[in-house]
């Protein structure tokens, strides 16, 4: 990838400093969401071809795996490495400065607390 | 704006997710830059059109303020309000963030010391 800086900052936003990366680590690392169908679910409503290139840019990037699940090796299940939580204390900081800076927003309970507080 | 949905995540990244405003903040909060000119000369090169949109952006979300500079009043200082200094804890988490998980990256030390801890 091109950077444009050694700046951490710049570099951080060259990997996940657009609308959707952090959405979609979000569903993965808050919601344990792992499949596709389950990503196209979520409220932002997602389009697949964005869709497809996050998780692509993710497992390049090597903050998630994929791996086949059932039967049906087509069908792929994604989960955050040990690099991909280390982003959990950023999109910690960004849930508080929402519902701190921006009206109406609510945090959702995740199914269990595990991940969040992690 | 419109909002994909009521996650702070989401409207957060409405706002700040893109390569580009955070960088601008960066300098306005770490750098003390506050001048188009200054902006321009990061290391970054951002387009005058991206600058100009973000500036907008920036200041349209309350999160800086522009006020004239010497008596030339077409020249502008951009400075950060209390609610842009608010961002101040997820730019330090990016910051920790790069430099931990990014090859070559360097932080800079910012001309004081006061704004990057503050």
């Amino acid at each position: 990838m091109l950077r444009r800086s050694d700046c951490p900052i710049s570099c951080t936003l060259d990997l996940i400093g657009d609308k959707w990366t952090l959405v979609v680590l979000r569903d993965i690392l808050f919601f344990q969401k792992s499949r596709f169908d389950e990503f196209l679910d979520s409220p932002e409503k997602i389009s697949t071809n964005i869709l497809t290139d996050r998780l692509h840019k993710l497992e390049g990037a090597g903050l998630i795996v994929k791996a086949p699940y059932s039967n049906h090796r087509l069908r792929m299940a994604y989960t955050a490495t040990e690099k991909g939580r280390t982003l959990i204390p950023i999109l910690k900081q960004i849930v508080e400065w929402g519902l701190a800076n921006l009206e109406d927003t609510k945090a959702k309970s995740p199914p269990t607390s595990e991940n969040a507080n992690g």
